[in-house]
């Protein structure tokens, strides 16, 4: 993994390693409650509904690492891979604004194309 | 734009303004002979079939902006967003690994899914 010691990027890698030890609550608790992340689905607003928007994926997640994580004071960047049984490559990247520690606003992006797809073979 | 003057994030910046300015032969030019791409829809190897990957979207991109990139002497991170008719808002962040100012290995993550739905609205 390739990163750089600011405090915006450790807030962030410390992030990464509780939602993806499926600590949804420990990661939550990072978030402010005014927090809003832009995801491939649209904006959710506050740690009770990015929750929901991640809880589904954090059941069916084996496996995750950082290939990269940068930032600043205030920004961190991260890019990563993850494994879930549907996808067994699910990049996905990051950009976070961290105000003492404490995430305030994120953006997400991901491939939504294979979850559709598997959800779609099944049935579902 | 978030930003860290690192010899691997300028790369990245100029290579961005190539291609998002529709200059996908001087974006190409930026690649080793043998550049290899982590995409979405599988590895790509080469600048010629980078080339050809990127066309299609080049051609109906409207707009372009970066959100943040950071990097070290031999790595960089972006985050951008992007707009193109059947998309108005296509967020996408991409790795790079770069050697003496060339870029020998990217990885690029975005979502399809919207592409994909847009694609089949069209009857294509």
């Amino acid at each position: 993994m390739t990163t750089n010691p600011s405090p915006a990027a450790r807030t962030a890698v410390e992030y990464f390693e509780k939602w993806t030890a499926k600590d949804l609550d420990g990661a939550m608790a990072m978030l402010s409650d005014d927090f809003v992340s832009h995801t491939p689905s649209g904006r959710v607003e506050g740690p009770k509904a990015y929750a929901e928007f991640l809880r589904g994926f954090v059941q069916i997640l084996t496996g995750a690492h950082i290939i990269a994580v940068f930032g600043d004071e205030y920004t961190a960047l991260m890019y990563y891979d993850t494994s879930s049984a549907p996808v067994p490559d699910g990049p996905g990247a990051e950009w976070f604004r961290v105000e003492d520690g404490v995430i305030v606003e994120g953006r997400i992006v991901f491939d939504r194309l294979p979850f559709e797809a598997a959800r779609a073979a099944q049935g579902g």
